[in-house]
């Protein structure tokens, strides 16, 4: 395969398979939202409504409408998720619920602030695309509540006794990377900047651990390792994922540096984590090599696999390291094997080790119309700029 | 193997293996109380300390104590646990936590109930042993405040939204059954009864679904089937292990039809959780048959499969169900081709679907010494007592 016939299959799944099974199955024509629990054929299993997993849909829809075609039924599928979760979403402090019923009863408290970073991130995409200020007031006001909760994101919810062993997360830091991007638009200069390099810094500094070049998932509050399970704990699909949102930050500042570590650290992240027995990259490991207590660490999961794929197209794209491209085809004949479901749409989300389909579902509680979606649209872009730079590359050598 | 032979195959394992590897291993000799991380040989991952495990490692001694041998360094093994709990172990109203760092202070606040249920088993079984008076206390103590706490046991950690889909859990009423029995010596006849009634109540009506004759793990408050992800939940290890608590119940009870009804459901869950394919019972199973959010869904654990070997025999001893035995002996073969580890001591714990070992450890934060030997125990016991009934059996045809 050349660049073109990647880029053209990235492409034709995501605008010819992936995003008509959405379209199709999971509007909720009845009470607005989505349905996310999708099983291989589409059927509804299940009707709780997630509102990360609604926030992403809004997102993923509002995206495509700004990015790829001023389509009307893409917005209008992206609006009247919004409308749903305007209308249900928030608790009285505007706090976004974990959970809803079908019908937007909520069901879990805000417990998450990963429901309000993809609220953020939902209603800014989709402020773009139409201009609507209520549309940008919620996700000004989203913004700068996580900001306020970020010492503390899950509150009263924490189980942890104060003081003894407080430890901080990398998902949020490592969001907010991504999250200051898409809303560039919508906050102050000054505070775009300071949560960049605050971001930067957090990702790159103080999870990263310099000895084995690997992202550490928890950190004590001083930045230091912690031994113990959680302190140990490497998330293999989350440091790799992290590093794409560092290039595309990087790139913006011109920092061909720090690309650099970004594309060294993808690259130590997946010679660390790939599974040399079955193929494909773990879901969990331990830094020291210790029994981890996640059941499920073995197993193969989409999300990984196509994140793995972006941030190593985007370091080949910025850097031309051949290591990107070799892994690049490595990973996505690992992955197009195993996830896509051409049969029935949409890819397959959990693997076991061996590669076998462990839960037959398109979507649930976790997976919904995000990653696939996402990922497919930042490999076809990104694989048209590598096709770009490699034609502009071919016709400079035979002019000269 | 004649019922001697597997009698005695329990019993050496217990005295023999596994309770040396826990007096071996698992001591903090610094700082009181017992290691639980034990890799395949013994050794020390992770000196986090686990309550409900520091509980159950108590009880375990005292009980072996009581019931098995008068033998000192037992009971010194048991007393040094609860001692350290003792010093370190409830907050300053009496709640149990969940977790503790190697020297005793709190990292987990008591967000679980069943710590305490534990530790009112322990000092229970610790007082027996030692007529302490102290230890008697702790233990009512600590019931009382479980009662108290029984209809909000996650108190301010709970996530539900109030009013919306509260449901309520099988684990608590299930371990109330077994937790009566061992504290009826220190609780008043009236408490005793209402508590059993209450109890048998709950297992065999509220979180019994008649239809298909197994054990919801999840009920809402009125006693009703939630179509929801929670509400769909099968745990078959849990509801295999209830049966033989109300078996316990029943027998006392002279309850012949509660007898055959936990037979019944015994051997039905079986029937339904039972990997035709690789061998052995699933961790959790959806009633509607839909895809699960349990990731480790399709898992082999040790403790499922020595819960199921004692439901079966008391089921077989009580009742003489042929069923019970076929199924004995079918269990027994996986379980002990898979599970034991005769070589470095103790079982292993976590296996995939093929049965292959998961995590190569003895013990963690979720498995300590606990349902291993408590299960060796109830399994030696019974195949005496049922090789007892056999032997009078045929010498009463031989007399007549």
């Amino acid at each position: 395969m050349n660049i073109n016939d990647y880029a053209k299959l990235y492409r034709d799944n995501l605008l010819n398979d992936v995003i008509p099974f959405w379209l199709r199955y999971s509007e909720d024509k009845e009470f607005g939202g989505f349905f996310t629990c999708l099983d291989k054929n589409g059927n509804v299993y299940d009707k709780d409504k997630f509102v990360w997993l609604q926030c992403r849909e809004v997102w993923c829809f509002a995206m495509l409408y700004n990015q790829v075609e001023k389509r009307q039924s893409w917005l209008d599928f992206a609006i009247q998720g919004a409308e749903f979760l305007i209308k249900h979403g928030r608790d009285s402090i505007g706090n976004w619920y974990f959970s809803l019923t079908r019908e937007g009863e909520p069901i879990i408290e805000p417990y998450n602030i990963f429901s309000d970073c993809f609220a953020a991130m939902a209603f800014g995409q989709l402020y773009q695309a139409t201009n609507n200020k209520e549309y940008s007031d919620i996700a000004i006001n989203t913004f700068q509540n996580i900001l306020k909760r970020q010492d503390n994101p899950k509150g009263r919810f924490s189980k942890s006794y104060p003081g003894i062993r407080s430890l901080k997360g990398f998902a949020l830091p490592m969001i907010l990377c991504n999250l200051v991007l898409e809303m560039e638009n919508l906050l102050e200069p000054e505070l775009v900047k300071s949560t960049i390099n605050k971001g930067i810094n957090s990702v790159m500094n103080t999870f990263y651990e310099p000895e084995s070049g690997l992202i550490l998932e928890n950190v004590t509050l001083g930045g230091g390792f912690s031994d113990s399970f959680e302190g140990r704990l490497l998330n293999p699909g989350h440091g790799i994922e992290a590093m794409w949102f560092i290039m595309d930050l990087a790139k913006r500042l011109k920092d061909d540096d720090l690309i650099k570590k970004a594309v060294n650290t993808t690259i130590n992240i997946l010679e660390r984590s790939w599974d040399d027995e079955y193929g494909g990259v773990f879901y969990f490991l331990d830094i020291k090599g210790y029994p981890l207590l996640q059941l499920e660490w073995d197993q193969k999961l989409w999300w990984v696999h196509i994140e793995t794929i972006i941030s190593l197209l985007k370091g080949y794209n910025l850097t031309g390291d051949e290591r990107c491209w070799r892994w690049f085809e490595k990973v996505h004949e690992y992955t197009w094997k195993h996830f896509p479901d051409p049969q029935n749409g949409e890819w397959f989300g959990y693997l076991n080790r061996q590669g076998e389909v462990l839960l037959p579902v398109k979507g649930g509680k976790w997976k919904g119309c995000f990653h696939v979606p996402r990922g497919l649209f930042q490999s076809w872009k990104t694989l048209e700029e590598i096709d770009k730079k490699q034609k502009s590359i071919t016709n400079m050598v035979k002019e000269s």
